[in-house]
């Protein structure tokens, strides 16, 4: 183990034993913390003033700093030791409930609920206090999800505390929206270039189109960190239901007035912090978006996004031939089929009845879509709009929904309502046109011969 | 009841019903709230998307804007009765008790802690998210307090409530620092004057005077609310250990170079927000105030207070003849004892010696100092480092303290040693100069005879 | 002579010295000058670089600094010696006689017009180019003309130079407008209150009053010197053409909506830089001030000033025994005329009656207004509106026009005929009670007996 | 001619008759300008207010925008012909001459020198202050001298009264210098980008190289545009005089701390504005830069310019054989010479002979430097340091230079002297080395054999 590994566990010890007086559960351990253990003990025993906290959340984020990447995993696990006390918690539970009045009961349930919080929470609560603490703790959690937390119940358990504290940090009501144009600082241009998940930016031209009048491009910013994109959207105001993503990201396309645009197109919404997962962002983001272009500009009649298909093509191969036929497949599984008229006029309507059924029908055990990107928008309250044909022909588009999207539609007047039925019920609002595709869909299956094996 | 009172119920019914599936403890209805409550029940049973929360926020808001002084009662006790469910919190202690595993524990212990979160904090937060929201529910607990909230059980656990919610929101490290000069907006300064809690501003020339070049004054503020100052405090650079405020607020003593001052006098410490009682900001700003003069002006030694004792002549008061002699005592009943050289001369000596006393040795039940400047600075890890007779003979400074003041040092190599001691003996650091008056203190005590009936 | 003025003689000779081969002019040397001229005659024959000129006009503008009040005079006739060469100038003429063809003319013109530029203006121009340089030039022209420049021609044709010199550089394409509202830093706001030449600010609150919603304040701003306002306008927005000044300063009056505003009042106009004496910007000022407010607030139909008229008692008391009869002037006399009803009353008519006569036809000998305010609005193509009794009721007000003031109203669609109207053939325009006025005095000095002596 | 054009001229006409009485000068009048002098004529009778003047620059400055490009030069030419009134300059002059004292003779030279100035002039300058309308002369006079204006008299007039305009505008006492980083706006650098003259920027990630910690770039902006670099320079922080471009500007290479740097190179100087062609800002930049960085960066000792030499192959070509002896032509004339080791071995020492004698001592008529880029440095103070071999092996370094670069050396305390030797003397300082290249050409010039016919 490194010196700064010794160095990092030392303080961590240290810090987290002043924090309180919690009982570390030492499942894990190994023989080289023995010595660290010891410090622990002793320095349990001890009080630190504020200044001394300070100095060791200091001197764990520079020890930090130095590891190598994989000395993190170590660290992690130490850190991850630092639980709550199991006697305090039930101490408390028994105050609860022993409560004579409501007063008490009040203030017992309280106690109760600081119990809870694991010892740990503490220490990363104090590297927030430092300058710079607040990224420090969100790319910490990024490099401990890089670990592949989740697989492991000790690291799981910290990746949920760093989920829980930093969820608090980054509540909605303490972000602010900032529109990003071309005149923005040439360093935050190039991390959204970086962070674009949907449409890859292909350069400074590209990206500076994307930030042309006839386009908005909106980001969450938090103020601890006010050089850093938390999420940003990137919107297209057209004239009608965009269907084609390579039309809409040409840069030789002529710029139009905005004051004419009829329709707000969101072709691409990209968390850029890695150890933001989890936590919400994009929902208050395309909403507070669409109320600040329709106080901007009232002519916009019509909110929708351009959306990829991510999981249609191995949803695809994941059926049989029932539900598949097979010259279907053979289709779509020559090289070029999309430069065959033939092939690609034979393939547009069997593919886009299974491209509504993908969306619209396919369904998780627990009844939310299938679909990573249709989950989203329909937790949102937006319906499935039209699906488009040939819409990304870019080879990420080909390879992941041979070349279809589809349009999500805001309706301010329907998102609640939308998004209260998807919650409590999993239906799944669309448009007439959508539901013309299922209908025909399962009349085509109705009336299909049994596969040929 | 007005009908804003009434829309604000209404809507606060149906926000916190749909918050999630808590009981309501109905503890103090009224007949009024009836009705109030049918609607609940059924908003129970309905979900809500987040553009309905926003809605229902908003005009939960406008309805509390509305409400007369006077039906800001209601308001809280309808909101202080949306608890903690009861049957939840046991159902989560009962999954906590059955966990098989650590896993399963850590996630039992997770949800028990959001199960022990009262209903009501849901219905705050969303008020944060709102524009202006977070100011919003600053104030609103300004107004609770008003109430003498903590007389009441339930306006209680609501205060409790929101200084738990505003503590997440105003850590330390989410706040910002600025030094405010004669260059800040007048609105600001405006709002620093009515704010200023120790030596009253007379003026806008007396402000000016504050804000020269040989003052700084330091603030916090929350980037959610930049234009309120959360908490401020003025230094005077000077050449030594200042003892007496009159002359350091006096406007036309000659203004110094910086660059000489060997010491910095925090001569007042104020708070802003009623909102924000009982969130420790004083000590996280004197420390960093404390480091930034330390990089800018490195000539600077000494940094100390010059602190009221706003404590010690109700307590002299409280003492009985053997304590305080009644000559003592008739002295200092004359209404013009401080003209009186004699008088003056009289009483120095002996209320030097009572206030040492009752700065060090007085203490609460929990052994803590009875002066709350003193405690404050105390538990910041300041020592007692000098009484100084005289030193604020404004009317405020006579009644309060006899006109006495004293400076508590800060010392950075002992501040971490002091506050331990304080914290965990409350043991109470001083000079050896108040360390003699503490014993000359004493030997009079001894010394002197029975008092007389 | 000061060692200051020492210093700076002799860097000003050889920094004049070095900027081109003039000749100088030695007027009124003295004795003390000699050496100085000395080190000029050798200097005239070096050449210096850009260093060196920088040098030096930072050492002229120290020892300019450094100088006593009194020794600003032979500073300034030191610096007012440096004129162009008469030589040069004769040559430069003797070259545009005798160009062959228009393109050696135009060149000759042009040499001829550097000639003609004196040598101290290249010195100055060399000031301004220093940190803090244009403000020291503003500030040495106040003090030049604080001398009562104009007496003397020298110091006269050192006046011209700077005015001609400091009009290139706030000419108005390249001054800022900003709005300065109460959010503005205070020692911004304490500049303005100081330079209120109109209507003494009365204190912060009354300084507060005059920047609420239902008022403006706009003043242009030098981006060289951004913390000096030039020239600031107040306008009040209200209901009808405002009468009294009183009313519209007196902070207890409601805050009107501005939405509902019809009419804009510029109450005060003032001048901040002795220094730009003679440079005028308030016209310009005014007529951005108008087209920013008319697109700000359509609803604003009005705009006009509630003017002072400074010249009217002064030349009341100018007037013989025909043109002010004896009661009204001895009526006048009364020190408290104006608390006795009778005596307001009589007054009323005839010194509407003369102010009137004084505002539109008494004239200076180039045909141009007696009063200058009157003569600003005027050249500006403003209108004589409404002259309004007891307007000003402050010791000011009744000193310098017996409590009168007057409206100028500027139409957008009238300015400009009015402003040539105006420049061309002196004629003023009035509305129809201000030339009724003015007819019901001629009749009225028809009509008056011989005044008795 | 199209109708803007006739507008244009239209207004134009009105616009500078109204200006003052000046008589034009009908040189070269086309018969399509009769209508336009005919509205001219009864113009120059009426006189207008500042709003029409406004309105009328407003309408030209948008005629001017309509026109092609072709239509241009009548509009600059019809321009051109409002020049001062020789009549009225005569009748100045008489004044001048007959002036009876000091007094009236200064007067009377003030009033010459506004006879002298062409009536557009006043037309340019209301230009300037319609919001925009500094931009719009600099693009102006920058579309006029894309019409090769210099070769007409006319044109190269106006071309003068720009350039004199805008010498007063742009004057470095009105300039701002800032440093602009990758975090300026990404507009800012793309203009960045598009103006560099030197070293072509070959995307953004060169250009985020040369703004790396150890890389400065300083640009002069004026207020009135802020959006707009003026001139800029590109510095590297190294630790020896560089001798290599290609290095200094590689990515690739490792960036250095500053606080170790001893030198700062400055490697290219690149001017923005074509309008502001002629009026020098290089200088002041520079100069200034070296003051910033001394400041900031006390361990620099050297400042130094790694500069292209433009002219040298041009003049080398322009040699007879006694002066550059045919073989030498002949290897330079292979075309890759420079990747055969012998060839370059060979070149090396008497190119580099003959660079030295080139930069020194070949000059134009009036003893300046022939090489452009060491004018401006030497005219600046700097001196000749030392000649790079192999410097710039660009196909632009190569074909302008051989690939031989000079370093210019600006040393604090011999820029005064230099600049004054060079000005004077046209004597030009050089390093030892320098002197030593030259003296060794001298003698190779001295030993060469006749060369062969």
């Amino acid at each position: 183990m490194s010196s700064a590994l010794d160095v990092a566990r030392k303080v961590l010890l240290e810090a987290a034993a002043s924090a309180g007086g919690m009982v570390k559960v030492p499942s894990r351990s190994t023989r080289r913390l023995e010595g660290a253990r010891e410090a622990m003990r002793a320095a349990v025993t001890e009080r630190h003033g504020d200044l001394a906290a300070r100095k060791r959340a200091n001197a764990l984020m520079d020890a930090y700093g130095a590891l190598a990447v994989d000395e993190r995993e170590p660290f992690f696990r130490a850190l991850a030791e630092f639980d709550a006390s199991r006697e305090a918690i039930d101490r408390a539970i028994e105050r609860v409930w022993q409560a004579p009045d409501r007063e008490q009961r009040t203030a017992a349930e309280r106690d109760l609920r600081f119990a809870l919080e694991p010892a740990r929470v503490r220490v990363l609560r104090e590297f927030a206090r430092q300058p710079g603490g607040v990224k420090f703790v969100v790319d910490m959690r990024a490099q401990l999800r890089a670990l592949d937390a989740r697989r492991d119940p000790d690291l799981a358990a910290l990746d949920t505390d760093l989920k829980d504290l930093l969820a608090t940090w980054f509540d909605v009501g303490l972000l602010e929206m900032h529109r990003v144009t071309w005149d923005a600082p040439a360093s935050l241009l190039e991390k959204l270039a970086g962070y674009e998940a949907v449409h890859d930016v292909r350069g400074w031209i590209d990206l500076k189109d994307r930030l042309d009048r006839d386009r908005r491009c909106f980001a969450f910013f938090h103020p601890a960190m006010p050089d850093e994109p938390l999420i940003f959207v990137e919107v297209a105001l057209v004239d009608s239901l965009a269907g084609n993503v390579q039309e809409l990201l040409d840069p030789s396309s002529p710029v139009k007035e905005n004051a004419q645009a009829s329709t707000a197109i969101f072709f691409s919404i990209s968390n850029c912090q890695e150890g933001l997962a989890g936590i919400s962002l994009g929902n208050a983001l395309i909403k507070r978006v669409v109320s600040k272009l329709n106080a901007e500009l009232p002519n916009l009649r019509t909110f929708a996004t351009l959306s990829p298909i991510p999981g249609f093509a191995a949803w695809l191969r994941s059926l049989d031939a029932a539900e598949a036929p097979t010259p279907l497949r053979e289709m779509l599984a020559q090289k070029r089929w999309r430069h065959d008229p033939e092939v690609v006029a034979a393939l547009r309507e069997p593919l886009m009845r299974l491209c509504a059924h993908y969306l619209v029908e396919s369904k998780r055990p627990d009844g939310t879509a299938l679909d990573p990107v249709a989950h989203f928008h329909l937790s949102n309250g937006a319906r499935v709009e039209r699906i488009n044909w040939l819409a990304d022909t870019s080879q990420r588009g080909l390879r992941a929904s041979s070349g279809i999207m589809v349009n999500y539609l805001y309706r301010l007047d329907h998102i609640d309502a939308n998004q209260d039925a998807y919650a409590t019920a999993g239906k799944i609002a669309t448009s007439n046109e959508v539901a013309d595709l299922l209908k025909r869909h399962k009349r085509g299956l109705a009336q299909a011969p049994p596969a040929a094996g």
